[in-house]
Parts: C-alpha cells; structure tokens; sequence
C-alpha cells in the first residue's frame, strides 16, 4: 500500500529510462527494484541524483569492501527502523557473499549496540577526554 | 551531567572490580572508560553481564574482523543518536585500524543510507517479492 | 493486524459519536479514519483530547497555512517511521494541494535533513557560539 | 567535544576553500558554520558532495519558499534528535524570518505530530483504503 | 546552549505565571525546570496546554501509580534520545521511591527491548495471528 | 515477509529444541511465537543468549512486578516503531492482567512523553543543575 506507485518499465519517462539502464549495467541483473521504479514515480532528478550518490557510494572501490558496505548499510536501516531498506540490502549482502555465520554475527552486533545505546543514554554517561578528537589526532 | 555517577577505582566492589581487572586483561590497557564506570555505579550485576556480551560479541575470533564489528557500532551508535556511543567507538574503531580513507567511506554510507531510509518510509515502497526470504534460501 | 481494532459507527458511544461528528464537521466529508476508530476503541477521554489537540494546531487559522502544517507533519512522521501517519498526511497534503513538484522537493528536503543529521552527530559537531539562544534574542 | 575536529580557515585545501568561497558567496556572510568545517576535515569530497546536494536542494527556487524549506528541516533534525542540526536550522529559520508565533507553532505541530505518530504505532493502526497511491493519482 | 533562553520568574506573563503557580501548588515544591521555563519563553498557550495535559495524564488518580508512570516516561525518553527528559523524569522518579534496585531493573528491560526491537527489526519477524486484536477481545 | 523464514519444530536442531522446551516450561504454554522461530533459523547460540537474558530479565522476581515490566517494555517498542514486539508485549501485557483503563493510561504517558521529548529537544533545553546526579546520590 505505497502512498507513491513504483512504475513499470513502459511508463518510464526517457531520463527515467536511462538511469534504469545504468541500473542494469552497472549490476549486470535485468531486476531493478521497487525503490527505483517509486522514485521514477515521484521525480525524475531524484531517481537521478539518488542513484548517482549510491552508485558512487557502494560501487566505486575504496577502503571498504562492497560486503562490509552492504553490511554497513544493513546495520543503519535496521537502527532506524526502515522495513523495505532491511530487506532490500540483506538480498545485496547475501548476493555479495554474506553467509550465515557472518550475519548471525551481524546481527549479534547490532543488537549489542542497541542495547548499549540505551544504557548510555539512560545513564547520560559522560564523553571519556580520552576520546576527543585532538587525542586522536596526529 | 550524568544521571548515574561514574565509580572511581577505589569505589568498586569486590564484583566491579573483577570486571574491570577482566576488561583491562582483554584490551591490554590500563584505562576502563565511563561507561563500565557508571554501569558499575548502576548495578554490579547488569555490569558484569552487559560486559560479558560485548566481550563475546566484540572480541571472540569469528566471520568478522574486529574493525568491521567497530565500524558495524558506529553505524548503528549514529542512527540510534548515541552521542557516548559514537565518541567511544569511533576512537576504539581508530586504534584498530581505522584511516582517514576509510573513516570518510564509512559516514558516507551511513549518510547514504539515512537518506534512502527517508525515502523508502516516505513513499512505503512495497517489498519486492524477490526478497523475501523464501527466495535467498537454499 | 491492528493491536486495538477499529470501531465501526455502530459500536460508538454517545461520547465518541460527538467526536467523530465533530470530526465529519470540521473536515466536510463523512470519511472518518481508522486513527480515530482505534482511538475510541481505547478511551472516549483520549479520543476527544487528541482529536481536539489536533483540531486546534491543525484547523485553526494562524501563521503557517494549512498545506505548509501537513508538510511539517509528514516530515515528522517519516522520521519517526511512522506509517500509517506518512499515509494518512501524505493523502491530507494532496488533499490540500501539495502537487508533484512540492512533494518532490518535500522528500528531498526529508532525505537531506536525514543525511546531514547523521553526518553532524557522526562527527559531534560542536555547536557554534553563533547559533546559541542569546545571539537570535533581541 | 566532537570526533572530528573542525578545520579553522587556514587549514584547508585549495578543494576545500573552493567550497567555502562559494558557502560564503551564496550565503552573502562571512560565516562558515562548524558543519562544514567538520567535513571539511574529514574529506574533502564529501564536503564538496554534501554542499551541492545542500545548496540544490535549500536554495535553488522551486514550488516551497525558502522558510518553510527550513521549518521542514528543522522537524526532521527534532524527530531524529539531531541537537547540532536543531540549532543551525533554527537560527537559519529565524535569519529567513520566522517569527515567535511561526516558531510556536511549527513545534507544536511537531510535538502534536510526535504524540500521534506514538499512538498510530501503539495501536497498529491499519492503513485505510482511501490512503492508498492508487486512489490520489489520476 | 538552547535554541529558546528559559525565563526567569521575573520575566513571566501573567497568564505563564500563573501556570507557575499551579505547578508549584500541584508539586508541593518552588522548584520549576527549565522545560517549563523554555516553554514560557515560546508561547504561553503552549505552556498552558501542555503542563494541563501532563498534570492529567501524570497526576489525577488512575489504574497507574506515579512512580509506574515515571519509569514507562524515562523508558519513552531513553528510546527517544532525549536526554533533558531522561535527566527531569529520573530525578522524579527518585523522588517518588525508585530505589537502586528498581532503576537498575528499568533500565535492564530498556537494554533488553532496545536489544530484542533491533532483532526483530532486523528479521522482518512476521505477527504471529495469535497476537491480533481479534484474538484478545472478548 | 520476513528476511529470516522462521521455523518449525521439526526443524530445529536439538540445541533449539532445549531453548524451545524452556520457553514453554517457563510460560508454562505450547505456544512459542515467530520471534524465537527466527532467532533459531538464524543463530542456536544467540537464540539461547537473547531467550536465557529475556528470561532473566523479565521472569526472576524482583523489585518490579510483571506486567510493570511488560509496560515499560511496550514504551520502549512504541517509541523504537518496533511493530511486532508492540504486538506480542501488547498481547503478553494483556495476559498478565492489563485491563483496558491501564491499556488506555500506559498509552496517554507514552504519547505525552514522545510530545515532551520532541520540545525539549526542539528548545535544547538546558538540563537543571537540580537533576545532576550528585544531588540526588547520598
């Protein structure tokens, strides 16, 4: 029951049309998921915009592995909460490799930081000096 | 302005103490930083067990490395608004290894996936059925 | 799969029904939502507080125009993940004249404010001296 | 007592300084808020990255006025308790002219929308039919 | 450092000091904190609106002893982030009988469910049909 | 939709199935709902950490009774938009004796308190030095 319909490949404007194609190319699979097609729903420079930042983000090599991304990105969606984003990323990650031992432990971690959070806040514990950023600095 | 006091060393008990000689034999470092400090002025029990679960979960040999399990908290430390949480675990992320290269992916990608976040509960994209669970099984 | 069932017209008590009547009333139409249903499932008290919270910060003439309220309110909405809220002010915001080219700019302001919300408590910017109370007072 | 510590002037790349002689330019003051000298410090990239995504999204005119881009922003940062964000947006409200009475009620509609977000989730309220994409598009 | 200056008493409206004057009869105490100060510094109706709507829902006799009431209210507050609430609402808390023990039980749980939300967040875990509403009304 | 397909009892390793004769001895009921079934097809070993800590936490007797404790639980689920742990603490409240009248006032605090939470974090309230955690220590 979206409040934005995603749409089908046919109802693409053509700058719609062309981000899907990078899309496809970029992750060599015809499937290009529903929060694509809803973004092509709302607007055109935004499907553009966001897929140019993610593209950039999690496919340009780095420092970071594209798993440990993904798991990165799995770890943010499940702390805020956000249904479609935990399903569709766990898929990226298991595709990239995740198995169930690393995810058991994914998760483990997740949960753990929860669960600190919480107590850190609740205790209003107050920041260590040892951990301001001219300590940690050359 | 804690709401719970942080416990000096003189002011363990017998139990406290233990976790603290504990937590100074795993990480190889005299300092034991607020946190186990005001956990310890809270409830010696809750010390010890909360102790316990971050040993296993941070510290035990496993699918993960011990930097991608640092920057799997910090990721979720940011979403849950975790301002000790962030401090604590950005400095144990850096004397694990932690760059500057990798630090600057790692907050992008947890931007990135702020944004997407807002945006897949703003429209309520539908889960593609290609992601449920059925289907990346065995 | 609600946790306090909707209640039809049929089922309200006379306390409720003056609420939803104020309700059809105020907006002109005979659509009452399932919000208020579950609300007078639970408490005729809370029903008639919350319905006339809403009324007054929602209906009566200010200086923020009646589209710009909804906005406001589904830029909370979506940060607080709520769906069925996003739904029901999505729908009221068109309602009222948000066209594609304002809820377009709506979410990317929603997707913006999420990732630069991240960033600042990622790297706990410190607030500047500029910014604090004093300096915006007369 | 951030994790990154803001950059002072004299302290940026020739990349960086680029970004604030055009903050300043577009702004038409000589103050660069901690923000950006924060990221500044943390890559440089990222910095050029999120100002253009910023000053797109904030400044380019469109179908909202620049006020109530900024009181939709200033929700966001309140439901995801972003102190620093809280802080800048609103003295940037309050430069773009929101006056006492616009501020009084852009929070009361956001502790209005808080309190019902709260309850909708409470109750699992079920998505009317009348809410769905299918039936606010033509 | 806030947005809005708390006033002093000297600086009340009339009609915020007489809100003063109820939340002093009605606590049995000079004492007023600054959320009601910040408050008065906002809008008077506010301040009149929502020190009416917490003296009813946190004093008038119900189902719910007041010390019960204030540890649901730290457990809303911690999950919330907010830490002025998570400072006001412990503070009385205490003063209404929370002993060590019972603060270190509360926050036990809020650990546990912080911990316990994040897995079934992370696992799309589906509502089991036993837990509809149908299932537990009469 | 899950990400994690929950299990059956024939399904479940003998390490499970000890976890899964323990929770029905301790609630002394045949009904074991998804949660456990999904911790189980991901992880043995968490499955038996998260049920011995929930356990602990929620069934030894203590300073807090049990349906206390299921409140406070339900105010953090609220406040996290965890929909399916509001829907099985809502249901576990309910079968321990929260009757419609506290259903009601457990909901009005979670909603005040999420409106309170966002004002003071919306004003930046100043925490009071009354509140400091010294002065409420011996």
């Amino acid at each position: 029951m979206p409040t934005v319909r995603p749409l089908g490949d046919a109802e693409l404007s053509p700058r719609a049309a062309a981000v899907f194609a990078d899309i496809r190319a970029t992750r060599g699979s015809d499937f290009v998921n529903n929060f694509w097609r809803s973004l092509a729903a709302l607007d055109d420079a935004m499907l553009e915009r966001v897929w140019g930042q993610l593209k950039s983000v999690m496919t340009v090599p780095g420092a970071l592995d594209p798993l440990t991304r993904e798991m990165i990105y799995i770890a943010v969606s499940v702390a805020n909460g956000c249904s479609y984003c935990v399903h569709s990323h766990t898929a990226a990650a298991r595709a990239k490799g995740m198995g169930a031992e690393m995810e058991a432990e994914l998760l483990a971690i997740i949960a753990l930081a929860s669960q600190t959070n919480a107590l850190a806040t609740a205790m209003a514990v107050p920041v260590d000096s040892e951990f301001e950023a001219a300590s940690s600095e050359p």
